[in-house]
């Protein structure tokens, strides 16, 4: 499988870890997403991974050039929906970094092109592919909760030095498209009910001249069935803190209540007490996100991911923002 | 100071046994709030602590008789406005379980009250005497975390098997009123600004049979300065836990994070990293909440609390009950 890259802008030197371990897959092609764009970091992994992929201009001269089998699009956040377009419409599978797109006009545009086109579509959803939220997601689907009454997701991230382009929220959608949206990934893939609403709410204060980037957000979502979820997000972790994330997630259920917290994962139901949680290790060995892409495109796995669920996530994180900038209750 | 007790819904047998310890408090009184309302328990500490007052049908013929100096008002929760407005128009201090009252409109009226009479009145908010909120607090007004951006609060409690009336949401508020405000006086506690807005959810969904009480609820504010909260609670705590609640505190600030999990204090800031968070121990010492009462009546305390403080934590939470009941997001 040939595999091009564009772009450096979120996780495409991970993907090019993974998917050199996958042994069909040959990178064959790269270029930067704008102009003067540092690829540094992904030419050292390509080597590293001995990988000599040529290096383009630009996407459409490297995708007419080498007609890969996949478009890996790490572009500006902006112009993930152009891009994936483009691919989708040559018939190109596309693994495009989230969010897909920056408006539910253009989410709605993708998921047309997406419907005519044969190719394969999917999101850089990569907390799905955590081994604590694969377990958590079995523990959760034997039973060990009961019925899900409530979520509470936490992201917790370092700011460090962001690219410039996190700055302009018209580039990079903000912190609840690029950070909670990952705990909203993690509410829908363990309670797999329809999303009714959101409320949200953000702020860009205090943001350490990251121009208008949201530093805290709180999401609210009612599910069906009266599913309560919520996610806190923020860019307030200590830079002194070893680990980059603080991500929790907890499930509240008729029959128990289930936390990952530093990775790990504790369930509390009537055989388990406080004290001594059942402490879930170790957790279930699940294939890497991209390796699972291509081994889904080779007919040899199901999927964890989907358009539709790719598409969907990136819905619901836009509407959760658009409800922050409105102080309104929006609906999906 | 004499001090008389109405009804054993909620706290009084702690506060009886807190009071215990004030020299001067002498327990002259007690009474049901309601027909067969079961004493036992409060009476048991009464004579656990050697105090021996006469038992009366009803408050209004106990204050008569006793004219305490305190009354302890420990009804049903639709009856604290009424009991409390009545005592405190005979000049009686009154110390009332929270919430002082089950409507925004009783909360006006019990203002004025209050405002008229030259008696203290003050809500069982116990969460700003606990040793690690008060740790939190402290730390916090030293600048532990720099400027506060946002806080997230948890408290979840066993259902356990409740009184009657908690069936009937007319008599006890529901869950956002009862559980969710002790949260809410967390916030105000630590970071006293103005509450904007809230818009908050809840759901009585598979409450075991327990009427119309609520078992999941999150409450989403903002305060002033763009600082966001929230508070998630339930009723779901499993039976198998040791401890009945499991409260915590997230205080994320421009400088580090404090968090309140199981009764201990940790901070992360630019000394502390997560593997080795600060963990603030031993905590200060406080006086009980009963006990900073009485000694404010005294003259010895400034207290933690005050009336303001009291009617602003229950406007709060009805606010936002209101707002889970109306899907509305409600400015104070």
């Amino acid at each position: 499988m040939k595999i091009c890259v564009v772009g450096n802008c979120g996780h495409s030197g991970q993907m090019i870890r993974e998917g050199a371990k996958v042994q069909e897959a040959e990178f064959v092609g790269y270029c930067p997403s704008y102009l003067e764009e540092d690829l540094n970091n992904i030419e050292q992994i390509f080597e590293a991974n001995s990988y000599y992929p040529a290096r383009y201009d630009n996407y459409k001269s490297m995708l007419k050039k080498e007609t890969p089998d996949v478009l890996v699009v790490d572009s500006m956040f902006c112009d993930h929906c152009s891009i994936t377009s483009y691919a989708l419409e040559c018939g190109i599978n596309v693994f495009c970094e989230k969010p897909v797109a920056l408006s539910l006009k253009d989410c709605e545009r993708l998921e047309k092109v997406e419907q005519k086109s044969t190719a394969t579509f999917w999101a850089m959803q990569t907390l799905r592919y955590e081994p604590w939220t694969y377990t958590a997601k079995k523990l959760i689907d034997q039973g060990a909760v009961g019925q899900i009454r409530m979520i509470n997701c936490q992201k917790s991230y370092k700011l460090g030095k962001r690219l410039a382009f996190f700055s302009d929220r018209n580039k990079c959608g903000g912190l609840i498209t690029w950070v909670a949206i990952h705990g909203i990934d993690a509410i829908q893939y363990l309670c797999p009910q329809h999303f009714r609403s959101v409320f949200a709410r953000h702020s860009n204060a205090e943001n350490s001249g990251n121009g208008d980037l949201e530093t805290t957000s709180i999401c609210l979502f009612e599910l069906d069935n009266n599913v309560l979820a919520h996610v806190n997000a923020d860019y307030y972790r200590p830079a002194s803190a070893i680990t980059h994330g603080d991500d929790r997630i907890r499930v509240v259920g008729t029959e128990g209540v289930l936390e990952v917290i530093k990775n790990k994962v504790f369930l509390i139901n009537m055989q388990n007490n406080d004290e001594q949680p059942q402490e879930l290790v170790p957790q279930d060995q699940i294939p890497t996100i991209f390796g699972d892409f291509l081994q889904t495109l080779q007919g040899y796995s199901i999927g964890l991911l989907n358009a539709s669920q790719s598409i969907l996530i990136t819905k619901l994180a836009l509407l959760a923002r658009d409800s922050a900038d409105s102080e309104k209750l929006l609906y999906l």
